[in-house]
């Protein structure tokens, strides 16, 4: 709403050498030295101090802190001794302008779409308003209707409410937070003819029902609730108007009415004290056990004789949001980078989403600014950046990894990024063939709880887990036993998880190619009661998420060494084995999907034939048939196996090389092996990208079309198996085996090279 | 607390013709016919009215109302012309004399121990009083300690509480009705140190969550609570002073002392309006999800810093409770008994429990008798029960049988019982040679709501459940599946389930071996939420559960037909190759056992090396390890497994000779054959028992030690592998096998007599 003057940002990223300062002390020869001193520069004191600062006031894009923070950001980059700026964009972001849910009928009721300050709290200190109630990129309208129920609002709970006899056409919807992306739930409230799409947080999953609620425990109090973007990201992230290209000033931009992933109906999320009288409003059938809550009333699946009146009325104007890019250019192999990014924009403070993630970010930038001071350069060029405007459609990243497009397939080797943060346990997600460097970087770094690596940490609680799932899901089960035995053996990297979406790596890793990592500690320090309220504050981070900011100084100290190393090692980053390990893994997964979905159709059928689903419903409520399931034909998945049996061989082949002749390589030798290795996972990631959404790129990994954030492996696949497109499952056996194939070409040629051919 | 003069009740049964009356009309020929003929008999109209008057009132034993129903009972006997009488016991059967629960400390709170009334229903128009908040059996005591909450208060709770770090040592618990049967919640809580016990009904199991609260829904209301026996009936039911014999008037007693099945802690079952007080002033971690109900606070595991003050003091004299025996002679096999129980006492007003199955077999006993009038006979004899007590402890059936233990060994076939019954689907469980009997009836009787049979709706929904689980316990989801490929082929019998106890079938099937069946319908109809309250009324049950009694007017057309099947069949009424299927499936589930326990020993001992519970422990909650497994050697299981494999081929023969050659016996032949398989299912049941619980003899079929009402198959093998006791294992897969060997044997001789040699 403020106007601002924009920057260029077109422009060509500068390399600049840091000004060398003159040196305090010896610098660390070996990487172990290196990377204590490195640690030594970690305070956590200090890093606190910065979260305090940057989560003093609401800092959405658009706000006035978000600019302040940026611009704080910039002073202590450059302060730290590197060559920084501002990267100014240009994009549609809508924020609210007026707004209503209320309950018409004999027992009126209107819902409160403001959280109250929390005495003590940041929130009752800030003078800079929060934005309300708000869902970005939702449809905007004036609408009445009776209210469904359809509890988190995911693909699979449509089809329970087709079998409970419900439909929720010209209906407004209430689901859940939960189970799935956000973003995902008016969508499909959308597709299945809703008018409306209200999302509260029940208390079974953030509220009372899991901790005490703040300020006296973490959890979501009765009048919070969580915003975010419903912007249909699963099609493509970034500037709605700008699609594949920087939304720089004189950029092309589409006319709104035409983008592709802004909502058509009206969304808001509201709290679950006022999300209870909307649901004891619903009459007709009880919910099923899974669909139950724990507000102390009876869930119902509607619809409501009373209507429900939804107003949401946003101003669609541009906005600026500002990247601070902090570069360090390396001393040999200036030319490839290592990305590394944390985005510094928060829904309303944003204390642990994302700004520990941010201190870390920072921390770092610190340690290793001191290291430059002292003399030392690392050998490949570093890039540290703080995205804005990641909350509303992952913008800063992606609109300046449009821009930079070119050069990034070029140099980018690795994007290693970070967000939210608390206390407890490592978890890693990103390409496998980056698995054997995280291993590596855990098995250093030390746990300030139990004093055993973080890695020892990990595997301990993976072998836990296992003997005490908290899960009796099947697929489950056997993934944590199998991760477990693989926890067991010291020997064996610990599996690293799949990336979706949800956070800045997505455009590099789905749309560019470029292997990714995303990193956090968690499970012990609980933020998500806040998530994305105004009470996630300084005050709510350093109580219940991570008091002493222990893990956010462990956050800097595990990146920075997966930075320093990846910048200073000789030899390609990644190990193949792993990578073929992690893709035999899905390939088993979608065989036995396969085969599921095959008997699933069949049995259907004779039931459908025996008038099966009739004769099993109680005649006295109501309930339908379930939607017939098409017959599956045998898929054409030997291109897809071949492909796989080369990789494995390729990838083993490629690291017996590694082990045997990589030390001894000569100059030139290791220039040609970098040059084949530096882009290698980019074949993963070939143009045409899958069904529907050609922006993502990459056949191995993406968020799931109807899951948001969570993976989908192999996906051109996969969701062809599951959504009955099966066409398109021969069509994509075929394209990944390409993409497989050529990145075993590259192995092998590789693999040369190591073996002096 | 009523002097009453006891009826000699040891006397032998004497089974009298009834007096034949004039024959109104023709008698039915053929099974068909006849059939016909019982279902006109059937008057759902005349059912409600008896319900209305048995219900009228509380009528738990010792109540004045027990005393008028058992009279009202043999009236309509008598009435149908049967020749019946009433066989009274003196059992031991503690009353409430006073009780308290109470909340200590800053904020003091009273339980309410009493159920209000509700206006237009039964419980405003009662003029006895209700038994107030009981567990009959429990300890009596006076005593304060702070609360724990332990969830369901079974053994794997217990586990889980040790992992928490927290112990009941002196303290009192609170755990919430389900999971495992309520008896074992205060053996348990006793067992781990406990001083006394609460259970209360969490709304998330049969309240709010599940539906409306009576009166404007089924649901439990929020100041209803579940009373019941907390008696050790895993070790014997029945008078705890009279084990193994009818505790008739000169029977010799138990000192009270001595007698194992009385509790030594106070206990008593609260609401969940009054739990909600205590759950909420608990400190401590929070509870894991599986823990969690739904009552709209932070459910902690304590302990509390207020005490909890308990007190239970009972009256433990004598009481009287009355049995109604009716005989209808067999015109063939006189000494052949098809027996046929249903329990009269409920909590309160009873009305679905046990009320909805007595006016079933009153309606069966009318039915029969109007036939009789006819001029038809069965050729066994049929004998009818309406026990007394069966809520406390079986006590009815139990004494009567024990009482009668040698003449219902020599001459009763078949033991059919029904109790509580409701609207929905068929439930049968019971020895599994009686399971093709069991689908041939529910071949022919028609499903009121859905105009098929009711075998044929069984098994639509077994295959929908199986398309649609609702638990995803991987045992579960196997078993819906085989379950379903059963029911998908109408050839084959679709599988009975195994009884375990909470029924008066128990005594005949597991001490005395005579193979029993226990029917209902329901899952459609809802009585779970007025179970063992005030709230289980007339009203209740015809507005709720069985709208217009059409549902129990099957009960009696599918039980009648049962009867009257079993008592007319020239053949015996065993099918051999169904229990030999049982048995292998239930083998086949102990050897997975068996070796889960062994991997589980394995993977936990190198865990507990590795200090891997520490490590994995968040460090600022309390927690501990787990007690180290037992290492597990390997079993001798071969007898078992031979024996098995024994069966399977006799029970091949003996359905083939029966096929073959059983129509064309000659009466001698025929004799003899019955006389082998009349008491065949006995040689399950052989002296010796159960280990640590001899009464129980059945080592096919248990009650679980610790699982209370579920059952146990092969229980003296499974039991032993899971408690740990690695003798028994293979001592009692020695004694099974014996035991299934003499049934082979009594196949094969059987077999011989078919083929004629």
């Amino acid at each position: 709403m403020r106007r601002i003057l924009l920057f260029a940002s077109s422009c060509a990223l500068a390399l600049l050498a840091i000004s060398a300062a003159p040196a305090p002390g010896p610098v660390p020869q070996d990487q172990a030295s290196l990377e204590r001193s490195f640690d030594a520069s970690i305070k956590a004191g200090e890093m606190g101090d910065s979260l305090k600062t940057l989560a003093a006031e609401p800092n959405h894009v658009g706000s006035p802190h978000d600019k302040q923070n940026a611009d704080f950001i910039l002073g202590l980059f450059k302060k730290f001794g590197w060559d920084t700026h501002i990267e100014t964009f240009n994009v549609l972001y809508p924020t609210p302008i007026s707004e209503t849910v209320e309950l018409l009928g004999p027992k009126p009721f209107k819902a409160t779409l403001q959280e109250p300050n929390i005495p003590g709290d940041t929130t009752a200190r800030a003078k800079q308003p929060a934005l309300p109630a708000y869902l970005a990129f939702q449809g905007d309208g004036d609408v009445k209707a009776p209210l469904v129920y359809v509890n988190y609002g995911m693909r699979d709970d449509y089809k329970a409410l087709e079998r409970l006899g419900v439909d929720v056409k010209g209906k407004i919807v209430i689901v859940r937070y939960g189970s799935g992306w956000r973003g995902l739930k008016p969508l499909l409230a959308q597709q299945h003819g809703a008018v409306g799409c209200l999302i509260y947080s029940d208390p079974s999953d953030d509220g009372y029902s899991v901790d005490t609620a703040y300020p006296n425990g973490p959890a979501r109090p009765a009048r919070g609730f969580q915003r975010g973007s419903v912007m249909d990201m699963p099609i493509y992230p970034g500037d709605p108007l700008t699609p594949g290209v920087g939304s720089t000033q004189n950029a092309k931009r589409l006319d709104r009415a035409k983008a592709q992933t802004i909502l058509k109906i009206p969304a808001l999320p509201i709290s679950y004290a006022d999300a209870q009288v909307l649901l004891a409003s619903l009459k007709g059938r009880v919910v099923p056990e899974g669909w139950r809550g724990r507000l102390p009333i009876t869930y119902r699946v509607g619809p409501s004789e009373a209507q429900v009146h939804l107003v949401v009325k946003s101003d669609w104007s541009l906005k600026p949001i500002y990247d601070v890019i902090a570069m360090l250019k390396g001393s040999d192999y200036t030319n490839q980078w290592i990305v590394r990014g944390n985005h510094h924009d928060g829904w309303v403070h944003g204390a642990t989403d994302p700004l520990s993630g941010q201190i870390a970010l920072l921390a770092e930038a610190k340690a290793l600014g001191e290291l430059a001071r002292q003399g030392w350069r690392p050998k490949r060029t570093i890039i540290y950046a703080s995205w804005d405007g990641e909350e509303p459609a992952l913008l800063g990243s992606t609109e300046w990894a449009e821009t930079h497009a070119a050069d990034l397939k070029r140099k980018a080797l690795l994007y290693i990024n970070t967000d939210a943060n608390a206390r407890g346990f490592l978890d890693v997600g990103g390409n496998h063939d980056f698995e054997h460097l995280v291993n590596q970087v855990a098995n250093d770094v030390v746990d300030p709880e139990t004093h055993v690596s973080i890695g020892q940490r990990h595997r301990a609680k993976a072998r836990v887990d296992a003997m005490e799932p908290t899960s009796h899901d099947p697929e489950t089960v056997e993934r944590l036993k199998a991760e477990a035995k693989i926890a067991a053996d010291p020997k064996r990297d610990f599996p690293i998880g799949a990336l979706g979406s949800g956070s800045d790596y997505s455009t590099f890793l789905e749309h560019l190619g470029v292997p990714s990592l995303n990193l956090e500690f968690g499970e012990e320090g609980d933020s998500g009661g806040v998530y994305h309220s105004r009470y996630d504050t300084y005050e709510h981070h350093s109580r219940f998420v991570d008091p002493g900011f222990a893990y956010d100084a462990l956050l800097a100290k595990t990146v920075g060494r997966l930075v320093m190393r990846a910048a200073n090692s000789d030899l390609p980053l990644q190990q193949a084995g792993n990578f073929s390990d992690a893709v035999a893994r899905y390939y088993g997964e979608i065989k036995k999907l396969a085969a599921e979905k095959h008997e699933k159709a069949d049995t259907q059928a004779k039931l459908l034939a025996d008038r099966g689903f009739q004769l099993a419903a109680d005649p006295t409520k109501t309930s339908g048939p379930p939607t017939a399931l098409k017959p599956v034909p045998k898929f054409e998945l030997a291109p897809l196996e071949n492909a796989l049996e080369r990789l494995k061989k390729s990838a083993r082949a490629y690291d017996d090389a590694v082990r045997k002749n990589g030390a001894s390589l000569n100059p030139q030798a290791r220039a040609r092996l970098q040059g084949l290795m530096q882009s290698i996972d980019q074949t993963l990631a070939p143009d045409g990208g899958l069904p529907g959404r050609p922006w993502f790129k990459n056949l191995v990994y993406a968020p799931g079309r109807f899951t948001g954030y969570g993976a989908k492996t192999l996906p051109g696949v996969r969701e062809a198996i599951e959504d009955e497109r099966w066409d398109d499952v021969n069509k994509y056996a075929r394209l990944t085996a390409n993409a497989l194939n050529a990145y075993s070409v590259r192995l092998d040629q590789a693999t040369a090279v190591l073996n002096g051919k």
